[in-house]
C-alpha cells in the first residue's frame, strides 16, 4: 500500500473495483437509502433542526467518507446520540427554529470536523481509549433514555423542552392536559407496531420460510411501512386540521452550499461541545467499524478513520447538515445487505440526493409522531442496564464510574454525564495506582522463589525486609512507597537491610526517583542498607544515567535469590554489602 | 494516642509540655516574630492588600494551626506563591484597593479553608500526590520569576500590572520613563544588600567565629536591618515628599473580626482559584513539614495537616487576613531557632499581636521598595532551572511536563500553568500505559525461565506465541493489547496457541475483561487457543466471578513452564488443551 493510498484508501479499493462488487454495492445502497429517508428526518427532528437537514447531512458526508475512510461497510450520517448532543449544544447559543440555530449547527459540524482532522493528522486516535467501556455503555444507556423521553412530546402532541430527565419529565407533565388525541393514537400505534416489527416480525417471516438475511432486512424496512401508512392516514383523514403536527413543506433541492457562522463568542461556546461530540462520535463509529471489519478480517486504521470522519463533518458544515458519524443501525444494514466497498455509500448518497429532489413532497403529511416513534424504538434498544449488574459483580470501581455516568447524564445532561464518567474513570485508576499492592516476600524453602509472607510458608530474616511493589513507580504513588518503607523500618529496630524487588516495576519516573533518593538518604542516616533486585532492563538503563546507583547505600542484585544469599551470609553492617 | 488527640494533636504534646520546651519555644518565637514583621507586610503588598492584612493573616491562623496541626515546627502564614495566586484570583473579581478586593480575599480564604477541611475529613490528602515533583518544581520556579517581575515596579517607583510575564514586562517598559530616582536608589541598594546578606554575610560571620546556627539566624534577620535603615533614611531625608512610595498609616489594632462576602457570583468565580490555592498551599506546606519532621524522626499525618491548614484559613477569613499556608522560610527559621512544639507558633502570634498594636506607627515611613527587595531576594532563591536539565536527561515525558508548566505559567499565569502541568503529567502517564511494553518470550534452555526473545537466546515453538504484557490491563490499553495480539496472529498462519503470561499484570479492569472476551471469541473463530499463565491471586479471584474462564478457549496454567510443557507435548488442536 503506497503512502498516498494510505491517506486516500479509495485509491486502494477503487483500483480493484469490479462488476461483482458494483452489483452488491448497488443492492445495499437501495436498501440503506429506503431505511435512511425516515431515519434522517427523525434525527433532524431530534436535533431540533428542519427535516431536510437530516437528509443533507447524509449525502455529502457519505461521499467524503467513502474517499477518506477505511471501513468498507460504515455508513456515515446523523445518529441518535450525536443528534441529542447537537440539540443540547446549540440550545445554549440559539433558539430552536431560528436561522441562528441552523447556522450554529453548521459551525458545530465544522468545529467537530476540524478537531477530528487535527486528531487524525497528529495520530491521536488513542485518545478515544480514555473512555472506558463501562462509561460508554452507561452513557449510551442514559442517552437512550433521555432521547426517548424527549420524543414523548411528539407522541403526545404537546410542547415541552429540557436537556435533563427531570426537566423533560416536568415539562411533559405540566403540558399533559394539552395532549392531542389523534396524535396520541398515531404515535402509540406506530410505536407499538415498530416494537412488534422488531420483536415479532422476524420470527414470523422466518416461520413463513423467508431466509434469515431477507427477514432481517424486511424488519429494518418496518419504519418505512409505518411512515407510508401514517402519512396516508393523515392525508386521507385530514388529521393535520385536527392538530396532528406534520413535517410540512420540505424544500425540493440538492444540498445547498452553506457557510457556518464564525463569531468568536460562538466558537468559544461550541468548542467543548464540539470536542465531546467528536470524541463520542469517533468512539461510536470506530466500535461499529471494527466490529464489522473483524467479521471479514479487514483492518481499520483509527487515525485514518479520524480523517474520514473529519472530512465528513466538514462536508456537513458546508452543505446544510450537522454533526455526523458512523451509525450503528445504518452500518449494520449496509453490511448485512452485502455492501463490499465504500462505493455503496456513494450510491446511497446518490439515492438520497434523488429523494431530496424528487420525494420530499411525499412527506408533507408525514406526522412527526411517526418519526418520534421510530426514534424511541431505535434508542430503547440501546438501553441496557445489565452493565450495572456486571460491573458491580466484577469491580466496584468500574461500577462507580458507570453508575455516576448514568445518573449524571440523566440528571445534568449528556455533556456533564460523559465528562464525569471520563474524569471518574481516570481518577479511580489513579487512586488504585496511588496505593499499590506492596508484598513483603520471603524465600520458599528449597527453591529460589520468593513469595508473599502472608500467603505462603516462607523463610525470612529479621534483619532483612524484602518488599515487592506490584506497580510502576510514578508521581502518584512515589511518596506512598517512601512512607510505607519508612513506617515498616520504624516498626522494627532489628532491620539492617531493605531490599526492593523490582520485578513488577515497569517504570520509575522522575518523581519516584527523587523519592527513592530521599529514601536512600533517610535509610543511610539510620544505618540501614537499601538494595534493589530484579530491576527490568529499561528501568535500569534510566537509573544508570543518574547518580542514584552511585549514591545507593547498598547493591543492585540480578536476582532476589542473589540478594538473599549475599545479605544473609556475612551478617554484617550494610557497608559490607557494597 | 487516643482518638481525640489524633484530631487535636495539642492534647498530645500539650500534656508533656515542660519548662525546657517553653524556653526553647520562646526564643524561637522572638526570632521568628522579628523576621515575620517585614515579611508579612511584603507579602500583603504582593497580594495587593493593605499591609496590615499580612500581619493579621499571621496571628489567628498560627494559633489555630498550633491546636490542629501535626507538625512541631511549621510556621503558618502568608507565603509568596499563595500571595501571588491570591492577587491573580481576586484581581479578576475586584479592583485593587477597594473594599470589595479585601472582602474577596476573605472569601477566598474561607473557601480555601472549607475545602481543606473537607479534604481532611474525607481523608483526601493523597490528592496532593497528583502533582508530580517536576511539575511542582517548574511551577515554583516560574512563579518565582513572575513574583520578582511583578515587584520591579516598586523598585522603580512606577505603576504597572499584569498576571503574565509578557503583561508585566510590557507594562513596566511602557511606564519606565516615570521611574522615581530616590525609589530606585533605595530599591537597588536594598536588593543588593539583601543578596549580599544571603550569599556573603554568613561566611563572613563564620569567619568571625560565630557558630553556624547563630550565623544562619543573623542572616535571616537581614531584612529587618534593611527595613530599619531605609525607614530612617526616608524619614530623615523626607524622601516621601520626593515621590518614594511608603507604607503609610497602618491601623494600630488587634486583628478585627471580619465577615467574608458571600454572593453566589463571587463564590462561583473564586471556586476554582480557591481549589488551586488549597492544593498548591497544601503541597508546599506538607513538603516543608515532612522535611522538618524527618530531621527529628517525627511523623506528619497528611489528613490532619489538611484540617490544621483548613482551620488556619477559616481563621484568616474571619480576622482580616487572606489565604495562608505553611511557609518554607519561616518554618526553617522556626526550626533552626529551636522551636520544639506548636507553642512556639502561639508565642509568635502573641509577638505579632503586640507588633500590630504597638509597632505599626514605626513602619509609616517604610518604603515599599524595601519590601519589594525582600520579596525579590526571597523568591529568586526558589528559581531553579536545573530541573529542566535533570528531567531532560532522565525522561522526556517528565521534561515535557516541567517545560510546559514553566512556559505556561510565565505566558498565561499561575492557574493556567499549574493546571496544564497537572493535566499534562496525567495525560503523559496515561499515554505511557496506553501502549505498554509487551514482551514476546521463549524458554531459556535448561531452565524453567522465560525471557524476551529479542534480548535472549531462547527456545520457541512456531505454533505457540507467548506474550508478557508489562502493565496492568485497563481501559486505556485494553484495545491496544487486543489489536497487538490479533496483528501478531495474523502475521503467522502457523500459530495454534496464544499464551498470555500474566506475571506483571496487577489488575484487569472491566474494559480489559471485555477486550479479552472479544479476543477469545476472535481467536476461537480462527481455531487458535487462548491460554493464561502465572495469573496473580487477586486478578484470578475476580476472573473466577465471571464467565470468562468457562468460555476460555484454552487453559489457565500456574506457571509458564507448565503451559509450555502442556502445549508443546501433544502437538494437537487447541481443543485438546482444555
Amino acid at each position: 500500500m503506497s503512502r498516498l493510498s494510505r491517506y486516500l484508501p479509495i485509491l486502494d479499493w477503487g483500483r480493484r473495483y469490479d462488476r461483482g462488487a458494483l452489483s452488491n454495492d448497488l443492492i445495499a445502497a437501495v436498501i440503506v437509502t429506503i431505511m435512511l429517508i425516515p431515519q434522517s428526518l427523525a434525527y433532524a427532528l431530534l436535533a431540533g433542526l428542519p427535516p431536510e437537514a437530516g437528509i443533507y447531512a447524509s449525502i455529502v458526508p457519505i461521499l467524503l467518507y467513502s474517499v477518506f475512510g477505511t471501513s468498507r461497510a460504515l455508513a456515515v450520517g446523523p445518529v441518535a446520540v450525536v443528534s441529542l448532543m447537537t440539540a443540547a449544544a446549540i440550545g445554549q447559543v440559539a433558539e430552536q427554529g431560528t436561522m441562528g440555530y441552523a447556522a450554529a449547527a453548521l459551525t458545530l459540524a465544522l468545529l467537530s470536523g476540524a478537531m477530528l482532522l487535527l486528531m487524525g493528522v497528529f495520530r491521536l486516535g488513542f485518545l478515544a481509549s480514555f473512555l472506558s467501556h463501562p462509561v460508554i455503555a452507561g452513557f449510551i444507556t442514559a442517552a437512550g433514555i433521555l432521547i426517548a423521553a424527549s420524543q414523548l412530546r411528539h407522541i403526545l402532541g404537546i410542547e415541552s423542552d429540557g436537556h435533563t430527565l427531570i426537566e423533560i419529565v416536568a415539562s411533559l407533565v405540566s403540558n399533559l392536559p394539552e395532549t392531542n388525541l389523534p396524535t396520541l393514537i398515531i404515535g402509540v400505534t406506530a410505536t407499538a407496531f415498530l416494537f412488534w416489527v422488531r420483536k415479532g416480525l422476524k420470527p414470523l417471516l422466518r416461520s413463513l420460510g423467508l431466509p434469515a438475511r431477507a427477514a432481517d432486512i424486511a424488519t429494518k424496512a418496518g419504519p418505512v411501512l409505518a411512515v407510508v401508512v401514517t402519512t396516508l392516514a393523515v392525508w386521507g383523514l385530514s388529521l393535520g386540521d385536527r392538530g396532528v403536527a406534520i413535517v410540512g413543506a420540505v424544500p425540493q433541492s440538492l444540498p445547498p452550499l452553506t457557510l457556518p457562522a464564525f463569531s468568536p463568542d460562538l466558537l468559544g461556546a461550541l468548542f467543548l461541545p464540539a470536542l465531546m461530540i467528536s470524541i463520542i462520535g469517533f468512539v461510536e463509529s470506530i466500535s461499529v467499524a471494527q466490529t464489522l471489519a473483524a467479521k471479514k478480517r479487514q483492518r481499520i486504521d483509527p487515525d485514518q478513520e479520524l480523517i474520514g470522519l473529519g472530512a465528513a463533518n466538514v462536508g456537513a458544515a458546508f452543505t446544510g447538515g450537522y454533526p455526523v458519524t458512523g451509525g450503528f443501525a445504518r452500518s449494520v444494514v449496509n453490511f448485512d445487505a452485502g455492501a463490499e466497498t465504500p462505493a455503496a455509500g456513494a450510491f446511497t448518497a446518490a439515492g438520497l440526493a434523488i429523494a431530496a429532489v424528487a420525494l420530499t413532497p411525499l412527506v408533507f403529511f408525514l406526522p412527526k409522531a411517526t418519526l418520534a416513534a421510530t426514534i424511541i424504538v431505535a434508542v430503547l434498544s440501546l438501553v441496557d442496564f445489565s452493565i450495572l449488574r456486571k460491573t458491580w459483580r466484577y469491580s466496584r470501581a468500574d461500577f462507580a464510574a458507570v453508575a455516576a455516568t448514568i445518573l449524571l447524564t440523566l440528571a445534568l445532561g449528556v455533556e456533564a454525564g460523559v465528562s464525569a464518567g471520563v474524569v471518574l474513570s481516570l481518577v479511580l485508576h489513579l487512586m488504585k495506582t496511588s496505593k499499590p499492592h506492596v508484598a513483603e516476600v520471603g524465600l520458599v524453602p528449597g527453591t529460589h522463589h520468593f513469595r508473599n509472607i502472608h500467603r505462603h510458608e516462607v523463610t525470612t530474616d529479621p534483619a532483612i525486609v524484602t518488599l515487592r511493589p506490584d506497580e510502576r513507580l510514578y508521581f502518584v504513588n512515589a511518596r506512598f512507597l517512601e512512607n510505607l518503607i519508612l513506617d515498616r523500618v520504624a516498626r522494627n529496630k532489628e532491620i539492617r537491610h531493605v531490599v526492593l524487588m523490582c520485578a513488577a516495576i515497569n517504570e520509575i519516573d522522575f518523581s519516584a526517583l527523587e523519592s527513592l533518593e530521599a529514601l536512600n538518604e533517610r535509610l543511610k542516616d539510620a544505618d540501614i542498607g537499601l538494595h534493589l533486585s530484579e530491576v527490568k532492563g529499561p528501568v535500569m538503563d534510566r537509573l544508570k544515567a543518574t547518580h542514584f546507583l552511585e549514591d545507593l547505600n547498598g547493591k543492585v542484585f540480578l536476582s532476589q535469590y542473589d540478594a538473599w544469599c549475599a545479605l544473609t551470609e556475612p551478617r554484617d553492617t550494610p557497608r559490607a554489602a557494597e
